[in-house]
């Protein structure tokens, strides 16, 4: 890619998110009676359900944060993203346990709490930008305070793992790969003292149990020693995963001027994308099976927004990091399918869930898990790469 | 129809079930080695997860018991049917709370337990079928202390609901329909002296809370007092399950000569055909929504296949009650549409999951959800409505 190239991208993206993606959600989603923001939305951005996803109020508040302290001080954002977390303190933590609800009403009535604490992850990171961004102590805390009971639950709580009996123990994915993320995000935004050593044993985890060289494969659920179970959650792969974790993994080993780090990340893409890319109708598998068996979940050819977006960064992340025109070629090669087959320019933002052939399957904005997060962060994240830091 | 079509469409329907369907499970599933049938079959019918659901082994010997006790005496399906109950008996109860697992290994060490009691419901009935064959009152005891605990856990029990909080209670449509199909066949197996009552106050149940006369509709999830819960869940409509209603209700009207509770059952059936019919594509919806918006599942649109078994029982048992033509295209149309789609004439059975416009979606045969049931279920009982009770 030349610099003129590069240049045009970078705006690209920054126009995107500035005048399409975050007016969609600032306009549609943020709620002015009672704080937080609404993710519930149709093609048009009208609300259909007024339910609250905890998870999305930390990720929004988390993008505003990030957009205020990285890109450029805008009060109005900083005042949303405020409001978020205030919605979450004053009501998405069961007083019986501490813990985040992952639903709850408009108003704040709690609905649903789920067995894993990712809800308590993501309002790590919203706390840890409201602190960088306004120097509150306080806020600092909250996000500490969080990631320790967030690497708590999943270590130590049995309730983590609650849906299967001890049988057949599993590893996920999901953990480490959270992990280290949350941990990069609280080095940057708070200088979380104890990041580098968490990423390390995280890293660790992940290389020990997840990643398997002979195979050439990120496994996303093993035994506890890493073993491949040969069921259909053990042979499961989910490309969108792993291709996530694979630059964080890049980001990571540039960090630290760690060639072999780097080296990882980009291998794991390599696999993944062989494994998950759909040669016949383009766009990623949700989820692909490691020996070619039919999968289980009905759904896994259909083509899902967040992996895409994903795929596009690791992919710009790997060609930054080699130079290699392959991965010049996967990242235009996603870049222009994603574009092409999630974007709706008429009314803004993504559709999140297209057919295996890359048709819209549902006229979904949002809804508790898409939000204002994997679209943004991408196109902050690649305006960013691609040298758009003014 | 005319007789000659009717004869030879019972004629097709039983040679699908004891020259195909059957031979598929008892020549793929059955296990051997350590009893019950393994269902997670792919295309050609290899095992491609060992593991056992404890729905299916239920299912399965309820699907041999009747067989055995209303189509022919066969010692190999009971044999086959006693050591799938025997393998239940022996693994699948959990001796902490007496209640059933729902997923346990090959050999019967468990794996997962869900909130709800549906294990309880298949193996009421699956027990019957033994009892009717065998004349073992320890057998029927069993069936009638699982039908009472399943009524009990879902009527009594929190943990039937654990999965949200109290705060926007929810009555859903599965309890009581699958509460009446449980009580009619204990009905007909061990002369179950409560059914009549049971099945009454069932289906006031689902008169007072699910159907909605003024909207045309069957409501899947709704308020503890019936009303519509404006939201994801309280707008989900479930075509396939309501239709699978629809003839549990018409059966019920004809088993006592109720002309009202056939009617119903038709309405309902009218109703949801005419909302979950894929006028493009042809099929029915897994999913719709109540006002015509966006639903939160992303596979809304697919086609499985125990919604389109359940619907060609329904069409033809409302054809026979009322005589109306209309009836008699609709059922030909589903009849018609889901052997083009589903069938695999080559190696046997039927596919489970295809994408929104009819294409296989997944080679799988079978996994903990499709098993020996809903297509066998439809087969015998199609050539039995037409007649075929040789």
């Amino acid at each position: 890619m030349n610099d003129a190239t590069q240049r045009q991208l970078a705006d690209a993206y920054r126009d995107a998110l500035l005048e399409d993606t975050l007016p969609f959600w600032l306009q549609h989603g943020v709620d002015h009676k009672f704080g937080g923001v609404i993710t519930s939305l149709d093609a048009a951005g009208n609300v259909i359900d007024t339910d609250k996803g905890v998870w999305q109020q930390c990720r929004f508040a988390w993008l505003l944060g990030e957009l205020h302290n990285n890109l450029k001080a805008d009060e109005t954002w900083l005042r949303v993203a405020q409001r978020c977390m205030d919605f979450v303190d004053r009501n998405c933590f069961d007083p019986l346990d501490g813990r985040l609800w992952f639903q709850v009403t408009r108003t704040g009535e709690p609905l649903r709490k789920r067995r894993y604490a990712f809800s308590e992850s993501f309002a790590a990171i919203a706390y840890g930008e409201l602190a960088q961004a306004t120097g509150d102590d306080l806020a600092a805390q909250k996000a500490e305070r969080l990631f320790r009971r967030f690497l708590n639950h999943h270590l130590f709580s049995p309730e983590a793992k609650s849906k299967f009996t001890e049988t057949r123990p599993m590893r996920s994915l999901g953990f480490p790969m959270i992990g280290i993320a949350t941990a990069q995000q609280l080095r940057d935004s708070i200088n979380y003292p104890g990041a580098d050593d968490c990423i390390d044993r995280l890293i660790d985890l992940i290389r020990r149990f997840h990643i398997r060289e002979d195979l050439e494969v990120v496994l996303e659920n093993v035994g506890v020693d890493g073993q491949v179970l040969d069921h259909f959650d053990g042979r499961l792969l989910n490309p969108g995963h792993a291709i996530e974790c694979s630059w964080f993994l890049m980001q990571e080993g540039q960090h630290r001027g760690d060639r072999d780090l780097q080296q990882l990340g980009c291998r794991m893409l390599d696999w993944m994308w062989q494994r998950g890319w759909d040669d016949d109708h383009g766009g990623l598998f949700s989820f692909v099976d490691l020996s070619g068996k039919p999968v289980s979940e009905y759904w896994h050819d259909m083509k899902f927004w967040w992996p895409h977006c994903e795929a596009v960064i690791a992919t710009l992340m790997a060609y930054q990091l080699t130079g290699d025109a392959r991965y010049a070629r996967w990242y235009r090669q996603v870049h222009d399918w994603a574009h092409d087959h999630f974007a709706d320019p008429e009314r803004g933002e993504w559709f999140g869930y297209l057919h295996h052939d890359g048709t819209v399957s549902s006229q979904l904005k949002g809804n508790l898990w898409k939000g204002p997060f994997h679209l943004p962060r991408m196109q902050l994240i690649c305006s960013q790469l691609l040298g758009d830091r003014r």
